[in-house]
Protein backbone atom coordinates (compact mmCIF):
# COMPACT_ATOMS: atom_id res chain seq x y z
CA UNK A 1 0.00 0.00 0.00
CA UNK A 2 1.17 3.71 -0.94
CA UNK A 3 -0.12 6.56 1.34
CA UNK A 4 0.38 9.83 -0.10
CA UNK A 5 0.57 12.35 3.36
CA UNK A 6 -0.33 16.42 2.07
CA UNK A 7 -0.45 18.62 4.60
CA UNK A 8 1.62 21.88 6.62
CA UNK A 9 4.42 21.43 8.36
CA UNK A 10 2.56 19.34 11.71
CA UNK A 11 2.61 17.03 8.88
CA UNK A 12 6.22 17.05 7.58
CA UNK A 13 7.11 16.60 11.13
CA UNK A 14 9.04 19.52 11.70
CA UNK A 15 10.40 19.88 15.27
CA UNK A 16 10.61 16.13 15.35
CA UNK A 17 14.61 14.75 16.20
CA UNK A 18 13.42 11.46 14.72
CA UNK A 19 12.28 12.91 11.47
CA UNK A 20 8.97 10.88 11.85
CA UNK A 21 6.34 13.27 12.67
CA UNK A 22 3.03 11.76 13.34
CA UNK A 23 2.35 9.95 10.42
CA UNK A 24 5.67 8.39 10.48
CA UNK A 25 4.95 7.04 14.44
CA UNK A 26 1.17 6.09 13.20
CA UNK A 27 2.87 3.95 10.62
CA UNK A 28 5.59 2.35 12.93
CA UNK A 29 5.98 -1.53 11.89
CA UNK A 30 3.77 -0.97 8.89
CA UNK A 31 6.40 -2.31 6.76
CA UNK A 32 4.94 -2.98 3.47
CA UNK A 33 3.13 0.80 3.68
CA UNK A 34 5.44 3.14 1.74
CA UNK A 35 4.61 6.94 3.22
CA UNK A 36 5.15 9.48 0.74
CA UNK A 37 4.93 12.72 3.19
CA UNK A 38 4.71 15.59 1.51
CA UNK A 39 3.81 18.03 4.56
CA UNK A 40 5.13 21.45 3.88
CA UNK A 41 5.89 24.09 5.88
CA UNK A 42 3.83 27.39 6.54
CA UNK A 43 0.97 26.29 3.71
CA UNK A 44 -2.30 27.38 3.99
CA UNK A 45 -5.13 25.31 2.52
CA UNK A 46 -4.84 27.20 -0.35
CA UNK A 47 -1.05 26.52 -0.97
CA UNK A 48 -1.95 22.64 -0.70
CA UNK A 49 -4.73 23.02 -2.87
CA UNK A 50 -2.44 24.50 -5.75
CA UNK A 51 -0.18 21.70 -5.63
CA UNK A 52 -1.70 18.17 -4.48
CA UNK A 53 -2.30 17.12 -7.67
CA UNK A 54 0.68 17.53 -9.65
CA UNK A 55 2.53 16.19 -6.74
CA UNK A 56 0.08 12.79 -6.68
CA UNK A 57 0.51 12.13 -9.99
CA UNK A 58 3.98 10.52 -9.94
CA UNK A 59 3.28 8.81 -6.72
CA UNK A 60 0.08 7.01 -8.48
CA UNK A 61 0.14 3.13 -9.77
CA UNK A 62 -2.66 0.94 -10.80
CA UNK A 63 -0.53 -2.01 -9.48
CA UNK A 64 -1.00 -1.17 -5.29
CA UNK A 65 -3.76 0.30 -3.42
CA UNK A 66 -3.00 4.05 -2.92
CA UNK A 67 -4.72 6.01 -0.04
CA UNK A 68 -4.31 9.73 0.37
CA UNK A 69 -4.44 11.63 3.70
CA UNK A 70 -4.99 15.26 4.33
CA UNK A 71 -4.52 17.25 7.75
CA UNK A 72 -4.18 21.19 7.57
CA UNK A 73 -5.57 24.54 9.21
CA UNK A 74 -3.04 26.01 11.30
CA UNK A 75 -1.25 28.21 8.97
CA UNK A 76 -4.88 29.27 7.83
CA UNK A 77 -5.89 30.65 11.05
CA UNK A 78 -2.58 32.47 11.62
CA UNK A 79 -2.68 36.40 11.54
CA UNK A 80 -1.33 38.59 8.99
CA UNK A 81 -2.31 41.81 8.65
CA UNK A 82 -4.50 41.94 11.02
CA UNK A 83 -6.85 39.01 9.54
CA UNK A 84 -6.31 35.57 9.12
CA UNK A 85 -4.25 34.32 6.32
CA UNK A 86 -7.50 32.05 5.13
CA UNK A 87 -10.75 33.13 6.21
CA UNK A 88 -12.68 30.40 7.17
CA UNK A 89 -15.06 29.92 4.33
CA UNK A 90 -12.27 29.93 2.12
CA UNK A 91 -10.83 27.39 4.00
CA UNK A 92 -13.73 25.34 3.44
CA UNK A 93 -13.94 25.64 -0.08
CA UNK A 94 -10.23 24.45 -0.42
CA UNK A 95 -11.00 21.50 1.78
CA UNK A 96 -13.63 20.69 -0.53
CA UNK A 97 -11.87 21.12 -3.65
CA UNK A 98 -8.94 18.96 -2.45
CA UNK A 99 -11.47 16.06 -0.97
CA UNK A 100 -13.82 15.66 -3.82
CA UNK A 101 -10.77 16.05 -6.38
CA UNK A 102 -8.56 13.16 -4.17
CA UNK A 103 -11.76 11.15 -3.59
CA UNK A 104 -11.87 10.55 -7.43
CA UNK A 105 -8.57 9.30 -7.33
CA UNK A 106 -8.45 7.38 -4.26
CA UNK A 107 -9.38 6.82 -0.61
CA UNK A 108 -9.49 9.83 1.44
CA UNK A 109 -8.66 10.41 4.98
CA UNK A 110 -8.85 14.06 6.87
CA UNK A 111 -7.11 14.20 9.96
CA UNK A 112 -8.22 17.16 12.13
CA UNK A 113 -5.35 20.10 13.23
CA UNK A 114 -3.55 19.41 16.16
CA UNK A 115 -4.15 22.19 18.98
CA UNK A 116 -1.35 25.32 18.48
CA UNK A 117 -0.02 26.95 21.73
CA UNK A 118 -1.23 30.32 20.46
CA UNK A 119 -4.37 30.79 22.22
CA UNK A 120 -5.88 32.92 19.40
CA UNK A 121 -4.48 30.72 16.54
CA UNK A 122 -6.08 27.70 18.24
CA UNK A 123 -9.57 29.03 19.55
CA UNK A 124 -9.99 29.99 15.89
CA UNK A 125 -8.37 26.38 14.51
CA UNK A 126 -10.81 25.07 16.99
CA UNK A 127 -13.74 25.85 14.91
CA UNK A 128 -12.16 25.74 11.98
CA UNK A 129 -11.72 21.83 13.22
CA UNK A 130 -15.53 21.54 13.75
CA UNK A 131 -16.23 22.80 10.27
CA UNK A 132 -13.36 21.11 8.76
CA UNK A 133 -15.45 17.81 10.45
CA UNK A 134 -18.83 18.73 9.75
CA UNK A 135 -17.34 18.76 5.41
CA UNK A 136 -15.96 15.38 6.25
CA UNK A 137 -19.54 14.26 7.50
CA UNK A 138 -21.49 16.19 4.46
CA UNK A 139 -18.79 14.57 1.97
CA UNK A 140 -18.57 11.16 3.87
CA UNK A 141 -14.78 11.06 4.07
CA UNK A 142 -13.43 9.91 7.27
CA UNK A 143 -12.37 12.27 10.40
CA UNK A 144 -9.88 11.79 12.53
CA UNK A 145 -10.71 14.56 15.72
CA UNK A 146 -7.52 15.15 17.63
CA UNK A 147 -7.82 18.63 18.69
CA UNK A 148 -9.77 18.31 21.88
CA UNK A 149 -7.96 15.19 22.88
CA UNK A 150 -4.74 16.64 22.65
CA UNK A 151 -5.47 20.60 24.21
CA UNK A 152 -6.81 18.74 27.47
CA UNK A 153 -3.71 16.49 27.61
CA UNK A 154 -1.43 19.58 26.98
CA UNK A 155 1.99 17.64 25.95
CA UNK A 156 1.83 18.95 22.58
CA UNK A 157 1.08 22.33 23.56
CA UNK A 158 3.58 22.52 26.13
CA UNK A 159 6.45 20.63 23.89
CA UNK A 160 5.71 23.63 21.00
CA UNK A 161 6.08 26.49 23.67
CA UNK A 162 9.45 24.83 24.76
CA UNK A 163 10.59 25.30 21.25
CA UNK A 164 9.28 27.09 18.68
CA UNK A 165 6.13 27.82 19.64
CA UNK A 166 4.55 25.94 17.43
CA UNK A 167 6.16 22.41 16.88
CA UNK A 168 6.00 19.89 19.32
CA UNK A 169 8.93 17.09 19.95
CA UNK A 170 9.12 13.41 19.94
CA UNK A 171 6.84 12.74 22.55
CA UNK A 172 3.96 15.49 21.64
CA UNK A 173 3.96 13.81 17.78
CA UNK A 174 3.47 10.47 19.50
CA UNK A 175 0.97 11.56 21.55
CA UNK A 176 -1.11 12.35 18.56
CA UNK A 177 -0.13 9.54 16.51
CA UNK A 178 -1.52 7.37 19.22
CA UNK A 179 -4.52 8.85 19.28
CA UNK A 180 -4.16 8.19 14.92
CA UNK A 181 -3.37 4.94 15.20
CA UNK A 182 -6.50 3.67 17.43
CA UNK A 183 -8.80 5.54 15.09
CA UNK A 184 -11.30 3.07 13.75
CA UNK A 185 -11.64 5.05 11.16
CA UNK A 186 -7.27 5.00 10.45
CA UNK A 187 -7.41 1.14 10.62
CA UNK A 188 -10.03 0.67 8.34
CA UNK A 189 -8.23 3.32 6.28
CA UNK A 190 -5.28 1.54 6.26
CA UNK A 191 -6.56 -1.67 5.81
CA UNK A 192 -5.39 -2.01 2.65
CA UNK A 193 -2.06 -3.03 3.87
CA UNK B 1 18.01 23.73 8.06
CA UNK B 2 15.92 22.10 5.51
CA UNK B 3 17.04 19.51 3.42
CA UNK B 4 15.14 18.55 0.29
CA UNK B 5 16.02 14.85 -0.82
CA UNK B 6 15.04 13.35 -4.34
CA UNK B 7 15.53 10.12 -5.35
CA UNK B 8 13.84 6.40 -5.85
CA UNK B 9 12.45 4.16 -3.39
CA UNK B 10 15.61 3.96 -1.84
CA UNK B 11 15.42 7.36 -0.65
CA UNK B 12 11.78 6.94 -0.12
CA UNK B 13 12.84 3.71 2.54
CA UNK B 14 10.50 1.24 0.97
CA UNK B 15 10.65 -1.48 3.39
CA UNK B 16 11.39 0.19 6.48
CA UNK B 17 9.34 -0.94 9.28
CA UNK B 18 10.56 2.28 10.84
CA UNK B 19 9.41 5.06 7.55
CA UNK B 20 12.79 6.42 8.04
CA UNK B 21 15.11 5.25 5.19
CA UNK B 22 18.90 6.03 5.55
CA UNK B 23 18.03 9.70 5.17
CA UNK B 24 15.99 10.01 8.37
CA UNK B 25 18.35 8.03 9.87
CA UNK B 26 20.92 9.99 8.91
CA UNK B 27 19.14 12.76 10.62
CA UNK B 28 18.66 11.50 13.66
CA UNK B 29 18.76 14.03 17.02
CA UNK B 30 18.98 16.91 14.15
CA UNK B 31 16.02 18.43 15.65
CA UNK B 32 16.88 21.58 13.81
CA UNK B 33 16.88 20.32 10.47
CA UNK B 34 13.13 19.97 8.14
CA UNK B 35 13.74 17.19 6.31
CA UNK B 36 11.04 17.01 2.56
CA UNK B 37 11.74 13.22 1.53
CA UNK B 38 10.73 13.30 -1.87
CA UNK B 39 12.34 10.13 -3.13
CA UNK B 40 9.12 8.43 -5.55
CA UNK B 41 9.37 4.59 -6.10
CA UNK B 42 10.20 3.13 -9.62
CA UNK B 43 11.93 6.66 -10.60
CA UNK B 44 14.34 6.75 -12.75
CA UNK B 45 16.73 9.84 -13.23
CA UNK B 46 15.08 10.93 -15.82
CA UNK B 47 11.52 10.96 -14.01
CA UNK B 48 13.17 12.74 -11.40
CA UNK B 49 14.74 15.37 -13.69
CA UNK B 50 10.96 16.12 -14.80
CA UNK B 51 9.78 16.64 -11.21
CA UNK B 52 12.30 17.88 -8.86
CA UNK B 53 12.35 21.79 -9.71
CA UNK B 54 8.36 21.71 -9.71
CA UNK B 55 8.38 20.33 -6.61
CA UNK B 56 11.32 22.05 -4.84
CA UNK B 57 9.40 25.53 -5.60
CA UNK B 58 7.14 25.42 -2.70
CA UNK B 59 9.44 24.06 -0.24
CA UNK B 60 12.39 26.97 -1.38
CA UNK B 61 12.50 29.89 2.03
CA UNK B 62 14.58 32.83 1.59
CA UNK B 63 14.82 33.04 5.64
CA UNK B 64 16.55 29.29 6.54
CA UNK B 65 19.27 27.46 5.07
CA UNK B 66 18.39 25.15 1.47
CA UNK B 67 20.18 22.22 0.46
CA UNK B 68 19.93 19.48 -2.42
CA UNK B 69 20.06 16.01 -1.46
CA UNK B 70 19.68 13.88 -4.78
CA UNK B 71 20.11 9.82 -4.87
CA UNK B 72 19.28 7.48 -7.97
CA UNK B 73 20.22 4.88 -10.40
CA UNK B 74 19.04 1.19 -9.51
CA UNK B 75 15.87 2.24 -11.53
CA UNK B 76 17.96 3.30 -14.53
CA UNK B 77 20.27 -0.07 -14.73
CA UNK B 78 17.07 -2.72 -14.28
CA UNK B 79 16.49 -4.29 -18.03
CA UNK B 80 12.93 -3.62 -19.63
CA UNK B 81 12.18 -4.74 -23.25
CA UNK B 82 15.58 -6.17 -23.50
CA UNK B 83 17.60 -2.87 -22.38
CA UNK B 84 18.55 -0.80 -19.16
CA UNK B 85 15.48 1.28 -18.89
CA UNK B 86 17.91 4.55 -19.10
CA UNK B 87 21.13 4.32 -21.05
CA UNK B 88 23.91 5.17 -19.31
CA UNK B 89 24.96 8.29 -21.28
CA UNK B 90 21.19 9.39 -20.57
CA UNK B 91 21.54 8.71 -17.38
CA UNK B 92 24.58 10.88 -17.54
CA UNK B 93 22.98 13.67 -18.83
CA UNK B 94 19.70 13.66 -16.80
CA UNK B 95 22.28 13.91 -13.39
CA UNK B 96 24.40 16.83 -15.06
CA UNK B 97 20.99 18.50 -15.61
CA UNK B 98 19.76 17.71 -12.51
CA UNK B 99 22.99 18.86 -10.49
CA UNK B 100 23.79 22.34 -12.34
CA UNK B 101 20.14 23.07 -11.98
CA UNK B 102 20.06 22.41 -8.34
CA UNK B 103 23.44 24.03 -7.52
CA UNK B 104 21.94 27.05 -8.93
CA UNK B 105 19.25 27.37 -6.35
CA UNK B 106 21.55 26.04 -3.30
CA UNK B 107 24.22 23.86 -1.79
CA UNK B 108 23.93 19.89 -3.43
CA UNK B 109 24.99 16.75 -2.42
CA UNK B 110 24.85 13.25 -4.80
CA UNK B 111 24.35 10.28 -2.75
CA UNK B 112 25.60 6.95 -5.17
CA UNK B 113 23.11 4.45 -5.15
CA UNK B 114 23.40 1.21 -2.55
CA UNK B 115 23.92 -1.97 -4.34
CA UNK B 116 21.15 -4.46 -5.71
CA UNK B 117 20.33 -7.73 -5.13
CA UNK B 118 20.36 -8.22 -8.49
CA UNK B 119 23.48 -9.63 -10.03
CA UNK B 120 22.95 -8.15 -13.30
CA UNK B 121 21.42 -4.83 -12.24
CA UNK B 122 24.52 -4.35 -9.16
CA UNK B 123 26.82 -4.91 -12.10
CA UNK B 124 25.55 -1.89 -14.35
CA UNK B 125 24.91 0.16 -11.08
CA UNK B 126 28.24 -0.27 -9.99
CA UNK B 127 29.30 1.35 -13.58
CA UNK B 128 26.78 3.76 -13.77
CA UNK B 129 28.07 4.59 -9.60
CA UNK B 130 31.80 5.22 -11.05
CA UNK B 131 30.57 7.55 -14.09
CA UNK B 132 28.18 9.13 -11.61
CA UNK B 133 31.29 9.89 -8.79
CA UNK B 134 33.56 11.64 -11.85
CA UNK B 135 30.66 13.86 -13.31
CA UNK B 136 30.10 14.94 -9.59
CA UNK B 137 34.01 15.50 -9.28
CA UNK B 138 33.74 17.72 -12.49
CA UNK B 139 30.97 19.72 -11.16
CA UNK B 140 32.58 20.50 -7.46
CA UNK B 141 29.32 18.86 -6.41
CA UNK B 142 30.43 16.53 -2.89
CA UNK B 143 29.66 12.60 -3.57
CA UNK B 144 29.44 10.11 -0.82
CA UNK B 145 30.32 6.69 -2.43
CA UNK B 146 27.87 3.44 -0.76
CA UNK B 147 28.11 0.84 -3.20
CA UNK B 148 31.31 -0.63 -2.02
CA UNK B 149 31.43 -0.80 1.56
CA UNK B 150 27.85 -2.31 1.28
CA UNK B 151 28.66 -4.74 -0.73
CA UNK B 152 31.49 -5.56 0.92
CA UNK B 153 29.11 -5.81 3.98
CA UNK B 154 26.24 -7.56 2.08
CA UNK B 155 23.80 -7.08 4.90
CA UNK B 156 22.28 -4.59 2.19
CA UNK B 157 21.43 -6.74 -0.49
CA UNK B 158 20.71 -10.19 2.22
CA UNK B 159 17.67 -7.93 3.82
CA UNK B 160 16.50 -7.17 0.29
CA UNK B 161 16.65 -10.65 -0.50
CA UNK B 162 14.33 -12.09 2.18
CA UNK B 163 11.90 -8.98 1.60
CA UNK B 164 11.10 -8.12 -1.81
CA UNK B 165 14.55 -7.78 -3.60
CA UNK B 166 15.22 -4.77 -3.81
CA UNK B 167 14.83 -2.88 -0.34
CA UNK B 168 16.15 -3.79 2.87
CA UNK B 169 14.91 -3.22 6.12
CA UNK B 170 15.65 -1.32 9.00
CA UNK B 171 19.38 -2.70 9.67
CA UNK B 172 20.32 -2.09 5.89
CA UNK B 173 19.18 1.28 5.25
CA UNK B 174 20.93 2.24 9.12
CA UNK B 175 24.17 0.73 7.88
CA UNK B 176 23.93 2.83 4.64
CA UNK B 177 23.01 6.04 6.91
CA UNK B 178 25.74 5.27 9.20
CA UNK B 179 28.13 5.63 5.80
CA UNK B 180 26.26 8.80 5.08
CA UNK B 181 26.80 10.12 8.72
CA UNK B 182 29.93 10.16 9.08
CA UNK B 183 31.15 10.98 5.95
CA UNK B 184 32.89 14.50 5.52
CA UNK B 185 30.71 15.05 2.44
CA UNK B 186 27.67 15.13 4.82
CA UNK B 187 28.82 16.94 7.50
CA UNK B 188 30.28 19.76 5.65
CA UNK B 189 26.80 19.49 4.03
CA UNK B 190 24.43 19.29 6.97
CA UNK B 191 26.80 22.23 8.97
CA UNK B 192 24.13 24.81 8.51
CA UNK B 193 21.97 23.49 11.02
Amino acid sequence: MRLIAFGDSMVAGAGDPDHLGWIGRALAGRRAVTLYNLGVRRETSGDIAARWRAEAMPRLVDDEPMQIVFSFGANDCHIEDGRPRVAQAQSLKNAHAMLTGAAAIAPVLLVGPPPMADPGVSARLEGLNDTLKALAARLKVPFIDVFRPLAADGLFQAEALAWDGAHPGAAGYQRMADLVRVHPAWTAFTLAD
